[in-house]
């Protein structure tokens, strides 16, 4: 049912596959990095699975494979980034250079991106500050699946917002998450399986509670983070990624977010250019000397980590799984479902690269 | 079983009391001011209820009724304040100012707060940023309620996290949301009614999930937003709180942020100065025309205000009810349940101050 390839052969495919689609050689290899660090970190439904749909957003003249991607306005500490339609593998990087270089200046750096393309997982992009010292911040706004509290409508993506902090001798905290209580790509496994989704998970079109895996494809919609008595916090975070990333630089927000899937069009009256992001960058010297801060970071980790726990169980530091398995596909390799082999051999015979 | 005070009345009784333990007349209007505004927003748990518990942490020598609040660490665009041990009424806000001083000179400012107190609701200080045309950020770490996901031991505050966002012609976007599914406050009505709580709110001291009102005060813990399936979610929210308000300033964080009741005592064996609060501006014309910002954002808050809904509901924005009960209240006074009044008319006898 799987196959399994290493990460540098997953990559030269890839990176072959960009390097079709019109992408310079530094963009393809930058693309390839961006996407597959969803693989290696676990997180399959945004990695090479999704190839095929970028693929088809570019055939359908919704990517632009040789995009400038450029400052627009800015201040001291503050950047609008337009990705010129780019894929936002390429475009979130740049940008997040640029937050970075801003630290470097004045201490923080936060920069909002219009006109991009879905980025692949949030936690890459914050994770890039982790080197130089500085906490990153990174969010996006993403095609409406999601209903706000007490609304029939999807209006709101799954809105992820990532923060990742240095420590010294522990192992970095990196926050990863989606605002809603659940992924999408958890409700495909489940219709793989054919099993009911939790609670919580989803609503039906009439906005009631369902537990049918199909819910969101016939008309319902995921569920804000917070569950029953809680999703109008679920919501409200969701809502802030989506005007940190689109009406602060100028994309679309809210239903008029573009689809990832070329078979969906876009809107016919955009109020805003291709989808936003949001990312910052704080120095950790502009708060504190850096020695300090992490070997108080480390204490706050192993404080965490060694907690008592439930039976058979332990507090996890955020990020910890995610490191875990990438650590054991690096050297293992990365299984991929056959319905994604397939995907990637298409892909492939189009352009005359083998997988 | 309540008496309405009008705010006036409330507001000149407070700032007396705040007068009578020592502080400066202007920090004492300051501390009355943000304290009042949770009982103006029907936030009752964070408002007036709580000027007792500030009045027992300074005999108990807690709290500095004198404090030189001031800037220890500086880039362009962040700080460290140390709140000297003053109240968090009078420290959040000067914080605040620094951080918008920041964003007046480079685009955003952010700081991080060390040696504070409780510092009433997150969404005041927030608020501060919008007469400027600017979006305001604030969040505090607080007294450990909360147990991380698996754990049995409360590690976390309910840590709340606030942003504010300015608007056009439709009123401004004020989310202000602790990080666990329900704030302690609710217990504590589900304790005087005598009913259980719902599930996802609590766990017994074993770590089993609770419907129990008395189940944080039996040894068990309040859980983080996310419930069944998510609770990983909330505990990484409510991690990031401590880290920037606290790992960053050089406050206590985890288990060792100093109780808000007198009669539990701090570590002995601190790990930093007091608690702690961070804040954030940043200036809309720091990204695009603040003219062009505010149109999108209220046809963000309209588009999102009039989604069909379910029977009987509608979509809230962020801050809808709190501005409908802030209005409400400053025409018909706020309730205040007779527990609240007596311990009020207690404070006012100490200090020979009528309510």
């Amino acid at each position: 049912m799987a196959t399994t390839l290493s990460y540098t052969h997953l990559f030269s495919f890839t990176e072959a596959v960009f390097k079709s689609i019109g992408c310079s050689d530094e963009d393809a290899t930058l693309a390839t990095e961006t996407l597959l660090a969803a693989d290696l970190r676990g997180i399959d439904s945004h990695g090479v699975a999704r190839l095929i749909g970028y693929v088809r957003l570019w055939e359908a003249g919704r990517i632009n494979a040789t995009p400038r991607v450029g400052v627009t306005y800015e201040t001291p500490s503050t950047a609008v980034v337009d990705g010129d339609g780019g894929l936002g593998l390429v475009v979130g990087p740049k940008a997040m250079e640029v937050a970075m270089e801003k630290a470097r200046q004045v201490g923080t750096g936060w920069v909002s991106v219009k006109n991009s393309n879905h980025f692949g997982i949030a936690g890459y992009h914050a994770m890039k500050a982790l080197a130089h010292d500085m906490m990153g911040i990174a969010m996006t706004n993403a095609s409406p699946l999601v209903a706000p509290t007490y609304s029939l409508e999807r209006l709101l993506g799954t809105n992820p917002i990532a923060v990742a902090v240095p420590a010294g001798d522990q192992p970095d905290f990196v926050l990863d998450m989606a605002t809603t209580t659940a992924a999408n790509g958890k409700l495909e496994i489940a219709q793989r399986k054919n099993l009911p989704i939790p609670e919580g998970w989803a609503q039906n079109a009439d906005g009631t509670g369902s537990t049918d895996p199909n819910a969101v494809k016939n008309g319902g919609a995921l569920l804000p983070l917070g569950g029953a008595t809680g999703s109008h916090k679920g919501y409200g975070l969701g809502a802030v990624v989506d005007i940190f990333s689109a009406v602060l630089s100028g994309a679309n927000y809210g239903p008029w977010v573009p689809p990832f899937v070329a078979f969906l069009q876009p809107s016919a009256n955009p109020v805003g250019e291709g989808l936003g992001h949001f990312f910052g960058a704080m120095r950790v010297d502009a708060f504190r000397p850096a020695a300090e801060f992490k070997a108080h970071m480390d204490n706050w980790i192993t404080t965490f980590r060694n907690a008592r726990a439930t039976e058979g169980q332990h507090v996890l530091i955020p990020g910890d799984p995610e490191r875990e398995m990438s650590g054991k596909r690096l050297l293992e390799g990365i299984p991929l479902l056959d319905p994604v082999i397939q995907d990637l051999e298409s892909v492939g015979a189009k352009f005359g690269v083998k997988l």
